[in-house]
């Protein structure tokens, strides 16, 4: 099972204005180039009229050398098409950036997911405006960067922040449980690539103490939502949610240490569908092909 | 597993002010009354200060008889312990209205399950604002009654409503997905006693076409809420949630057929705990002994 | 949202042998006839070399005439690539049977889902070994037909069965909740036609009386599982499974009421995935293309 | 929400014949020395004629010292009646210990929660069959012993173990995907204080490898099962189950990723109901007082 031991395969994410022809144009190119087709996904938005495909192929036995692949596919097929596309391959391990403030649950699930999950991705730095989860960061070996976050130094912060990003060649952002709301001008540098866990079931309690609002509504269910985060506050493009059961015997304290395993989990799924390259979004809304 | 096979029992309710030995003074009256307890539970609201009890015990043997327990009740410990109480007994069969208005699954699945189900209640008559559903109702020999409701006739129209559910010893409204909100002088008749469905997961997407909203906002799950009916809007006392995984592949309309099944579980399960005397409401919120 | 509104579809079920440019080649077809593919699902088991796929594509605008669809694509494309294939149209109204024993809620369940919910089906008789639930059937002008079986009678009753069944071109049996073992020779007639509802979650519990066997092992989740009949008792390819929540609270009678509900949804489920034509099955197991 | 700004209570534990009164008696004992009930969850098998109470009360105002309160207990309550009884404080930290093999996500994830979730309970060491563990427990400042187990050294390396285990007064054993079956000797000093992760929805694919036993039958939903040891494998008292639903689409692989995750939560789960002394056991069911 260790991710060396799978055969590399390649990664084709699609979307376009949907018309006929498109599966047959796209699969006959990689038959004639000798692509062994191992999970095709599609989905037709029929109300706005926009393709989404996912295909992944064998590369061994393919035709066209690996590098030159996104070229080739562009000229033959994209430009005609008029496609928007991305191609990945299954060896890469992009960088991943973990941002929290004080709560170690995320953080531990996923710095030891990452490292026991044969995740196509690399953790490769935690900032936290606090020093508080150093010592969490630092036994999985993965660098800790205090940068603080007041009002005032907001601006100068996330400037910091983006510097580092850039440095480590970071594609995707996780904020853990990060206490900070991320400006949008921070948030222009990662379209669709921040990845956020909100502590509860979307639309329902957006912002401040979900559980304290849940507690006070009497639900039955609590949730956990993981999104893309977007300019307006928990309301960006949602990637994956899920639910637990609570009573009237649950204090808010155990709301808050219940919806903490929930927590772990949808976060940890969500970033396995886009690590993956399962996730295309379209519209605020997220296709996942699992 | 027939209902009059089930041996008699006496059911109380109980709330009032938390304070030393309630549990303690109240056991002690069933004791000194060879009273056999089947079911205790017992909850503290700590914040507010309130205490809530069920106590479900056996009449055979018990030393008071049936139609004495409430008065001796009353004197010997609620009087005293300024108790709010209700004592109910496992034989009764309360009256059931049940509102609908287009909709047949949850009309169906209710008259069906209250059939097969060795209910503690008897649907008495269904009450629709539309001709539709008399066959339904009438294939289970239950009365059916078109009351019409539009702007000008809706106050004129409760009162017909109230006077048959008078006439019939109602004692509990259902709505099955009954198209119209009902006044607030209608529910001043029936604290408490007006059970919904909702077909969202409350709080999120209150009012009309939920359906449609999950699906603009993309969510992954849905839900349906059984609630009282309250003066605000879908603002009620929560007695019951579930819910359902979506995908990106379910149009509105798969939504509505997914949601449908879940309307159907959830408002049997919540009429379920009321009919069987385990749902006490305080604050807006429930208490359900399960 | 009514079914007749909805436009002609085509869908394609295949199944063959795994390799190169089978979706280029099949989708190829589609194209050069004009057409618009709505749903395209495919899959590969990859451990036994087998490819599947389901495509579903709008009529109109087809080049093929509805009644040659089939005849072609076998020709140009089955025969050559030595596919086993399926057509069929979304207007297509197949006969369902559906077998009871004593036990009303799936019948119930499926009857009045089978009118509300716009079903690619029709269910045109009703087989009992008892007389118990004719008034259902009836009530639902579906025609019941009541057949006796005893351990000596059994062959001459299932022949009375095939007759029925033949008489009204049946395409699918669901035994819901059908208390009988039904023969291997009958079996060979519908061959994963037979889908039947065990309350159980399989694996777990085969065989009579899973509820109590759930009790004695003090579970905390109890499953209900729709399969495929085989041979091999509570064997067969399983199609839906899911489960509820049960506490050391609940008796057997408790297990009982929660299950039932399960079954009606679990069933239903499965069912809409076969008339929808969304289910392949394959070595004992199903691809379900939700 | 520190452990320490909890208000000291007292748990009471208790399980005797059924018989009237019990509840009287016991919690008229509380009341006459001024003992505020904050929990009383009880339970009544009605089929085996078994009482089962728990009972937690505030310390803070109670009239019996600390040091007294099981004493006067036994003396005026436990031996009159007969019950069998436990009486725990909240202030205690009961040792566990951790023992593992080479997977670490049960290990990181009992190590990350016990920190950060307030546990009333302490783990000790952790001790495993193999070296691969040993930094995953040593970042956590948590002794870590190698005891290597072959089949001739299994009785020795279980006397080492159990000496270690007495050094540290150890109260509770999770077996935290410990891949070796405990010999009855061992288990016959932690009757009921051994708590195991099996990785199905048991009673379904007991022993070993399930997750390919899963895949082979294809079932729809796999399980987790936190459950005491007993001298048969896998066949102790349920504690906690949960379930994650797969497809047709999830190899061995997946379903081996998936199940982590829930094997991670219901153990966690199935650990805090007991170190809160919520869970009781009798006759290989478990009673959990949520």
């Amino acid at each position: 099972m260790s991710k060396n031991t799978r055969p590399l395969s390649a990664v084709l994410l699609v979307h376009c204005a949907d018309r006929k022809g498109l599966v047959a144009l796209i699969t006959d190119f990689l038959y004639k180039n000798q692509g062994n087709i191992l999970y095709l996904d599609q989905h037709v938005d029929a109300e706005r009229g926009v393709f989404f495909m996912r295909i992944e192929w064998e590369m061994s036995g393919f035709a066209l050398p690996r590098n030159s692949v996104k070229a080739v596919f562009k000229s033959e097929i994209a430009d005609r098409l008029d496609l928007d596309f991305s191609i990945h391959f299954t060896d890469e391990r992009p960088g991943i950036a973990i941002f929290v403030s004080k709560l170690p649950h995320c953080l531990y699930d996923l710095l030891s997911s990452s490292r026991s999950g044969h995740w196509p991705a690399e953790v490769r730095l935690v900032i936290s405006n606090h020093e508080t989860l150093r010592p969490v960061a630092e036994s999985f070996n993965i660098p800790f960067h205090h940068i603080p976050v007041t009002k005032e130094s907001k601006a100068e912060a996330e400037k910091k922040q983006l510097k580092l990003l850039k440095e480590l060649d970071i594609e995707l952002i996780v904020l853990a449980r990060y206490m900070q709301i991320v400006s949008q001008g921070f948030i222009s540098n990662y379209v669709n690539k921040i990845i956020n866990i909100h502590h509860s079931f979307l639309p329902a309690f957006p912002g401040a103490r979900p559980y304290h609002s849940a507690f006070e509504r009497g639900v039955k269910i609590i949730g956990a939502t993981s999104h893309y985060v977007t300019a307006e506050l928990d309301a960006g493009p949602i990637i994956e949610q899920d639910i637990v059961r609570v009573t009237h015997r649950d204090s808010v304290s155990e709301l808050v240490r219940k919806g903490r395993e929930l927590e772990k989990t949808v976060l940890t799924r969500a970033l396995w569908n886009h690590i993956n390259r399962k996730v295309l979004v379209y519209d605020n809304r997220t296709i996942v092909f699992e």
